[in-house]
């Protein structure tokens, strides 16, 4: 009869780097293969592991029987807590998709990509999880090339695949269409005097939104002028001598509603009105771009239905196979045509909606 | 030398299920020692794991090696996007308290009180987590339900002991104080007819809010008018009637931050200055009550001191220990001095600061 009330104390990475006399991230690299363990500690470490009968944890064996387990590791250090609320909705979609019998998604928080890359290893070792989801990818995240290393199959929702494992799977939202979009509707009030608010120049995705406006503008013979706008603070201190200029630009376009919000702020207090001194494009649409006076013309954000690709993806990168009658498969929205090449899947591209135009913008005033 | 490529098959509830030809609800049910099962289907199915050699799988042993697992699983059925926002910031303060080597805190999102319970029974049948967080705490909530059944480690936030086992911790913001502050502050400014779109009725906070204020302005010889406001529809719909009627209100407070821009919005339509007019209170701070026009008057929410709360509640549902020269102790902010009764710790209770007075609130017109 199996004791249930104690379960047999199990040896751990712990117990094996105690064993060894290394640190638990040495008995990682070595468990997992990596290079950089010497051949006399990773003989130690295996020596050890073997002697105390460990075995990597359970979860792998949830891809076979039970409901897989991935894990999409957040980075929180945004000062901005709207910004929180993206991972919720997109796992909504996600498991919309999914369903928690056939997959299950824990959301981990870390506090640097860094400790998220520590974390994945530990994860991936003890075989907790079968699968990591990365979102809000960084300019050289930590977490991509933990996860290049190790290698674990992969959902990286944000950027497209650049030379990464055959194993992971990108899910892109064509957000450069509609920054493309933006541009094209200022061009065509009149605007010839833009800026953007950037967002943090340490994601991947506000500087290809900042590229795509760029180019949009540029083939309207108008340059664009970018400030720095990572965080409030920084957006504030920017904002106060842009639009206090003599030369200030005519349409303010943000990377988010939040930075939005702070140039309805600005304009306000230098005595500018918001539509007709000053446009003023949200980058993200959200609640808060409705209720803001005036409302805030908006990029669609269509997180669930990123999420519901997502939900798609992890079910490819576990091999539980495609879901019948689902939305947009591998490929769609490209717009090549060429049949993806074999081994690598093409990104799922989530289209963006028509631009939400609402009251903060109008033709520019007049000379 | 162990085989880290290939872990064994290890049989599972699901193998279990098979054998003994019942549902996993059923094996759940066995293994945990509930009530509600026959005596020979128990019998079946204990005979079958025995068989297969079912053991619960590998999480438990963590509480005593390596980090403790505990999870959080949010119900996601809330209309509002900026909801979501909550358990992550909760989440970041937490793990300011409890770091990731010490334990890690899993987020999952169900889309029902009864698949959150569901998905607790399984993980806890299987070890795979130590302790159980529960926030937005409903009406009849499934998941305490279920808690209260298998027995396992909990940390309640939001709500105070009402009879749970003594291995729940229980983490509660004093916005009962908080309301009681806005029913003051109304009052001494003059207003006399006050409304409250009050949060879902599911929702235990809510409701104790309303109290709070209700009981406040009743202090002041003031009878607080409720209207539902669960949902923007709602509140929509019981916002145009209320304000567009001859006795309406000279002042309006909201649960949510959301809500209260609604309000600002239905008062521009019909021609309402804010604050001249009308006075609005937005239960909730966030960025968001600071960007509308005008802003929002609104009530502090502190909620990575209610995580750092959880994370020292979580560390003694798991037996860590508590934390050195950490915040809050349990019954600190409590207006009873007495000690705390042996077996059932006091809430930890959060205090919240004082109301953020913006420009949303003045005295009511005259006459």
């Amino acid at each position: 009869m199996p004791d249930y009330s104690s379960p047999a104390r199990r040896p751990t990475i712990v117990d094996v780097a105690r064993a060894a006399g290394v640190s638990t991230a040495v008995v990682s690299y070595t468990l997992n293969g990596r290079r950089g363990v010497s051949a006399a500690t990773r003989e130690r470490v295996l020596r050890a592991a073997d002697e105390l009968g460990w075995r990597p944890a359970s979860a792998a064996r949830s891809l076979r029987s039970g409901p897989a387990a991935a894990a999409l590791v957040v980075v929180h250090d945004q000062p901005f807590g709207t910004r929180a609320a993206f991972p919720l909705d997109l796992v909504t979609g996600a498991l919309q998709t999914i369903g928690p019998d056939t997959l299950t998604l824990a959301v981990h928080v870390a506090g640097s990509p860094a400790d998220a890359a520590r974390l994945m290893d530990r994860w991936w070792t003890e075989r907790r999880y079968g699968a990591f989801v990365v979102t809000g990818v960084r300019v050289d995240d930590a977490r991509l090339a933990a996860l290049r290393s190790l290698p674990a199959p992969a959902v990286v929702v944000g950027t497209a695949p650049d030379g990464g494992p055959a194993t992971w799977q990108h899910v892109v939202l064509d957000d450069g269409a509609a920054f493309a979009q933006v541009g094209a509707f200022l061009a065509e009030l009149g605007h010839r005097r833009v800026a953007m608010v950037a967002g943090s120049e340490r994601l991947v995705a506000p500087v290809r939104r900042a590229a795509a406006l760029g180019s949009a503008l540029a083939g309207h013979g108008i340059e664009l002028r970018t400030v720095a706008g990572d965080g409030p603070e920084r957006a504030a201190a920017a904002l106060l001598p842009l639009l206090a200029a003599a030369d200030r630009p005519t349409a303010v376009v943000t990377d988010d509603d939040a930075t939005a919000g702070l140039v309805l702020d600005v304009a306000r207090r230098l005595g500018l009105g918001v539509p007709w001194d000053l446009s003023v494009v949200a980058g993200t649409d959200s609640p808060a771009c409705y209720l803001t006076a005036p409302s805030l013309t908006a990029v669609p954000y269509p997180v669930e239905e990123l999420g519901r690709a997502t939900g798609r993806a992890l079910r490819t990168a576990l091999g539980a196979g495609p879901v019948s009658g689902a939305g947009p498969s591998p490929g769609a929205g490209t717009s090549s045509g060429a049949a993806p090449s074999v081994g690598v899947e093409p990104p799922r591209t989530v289209p963006v909606g028509r631009l939400v135009v609402r009251g903060s913008t109008a033709p520019p005033p007049g000379d």
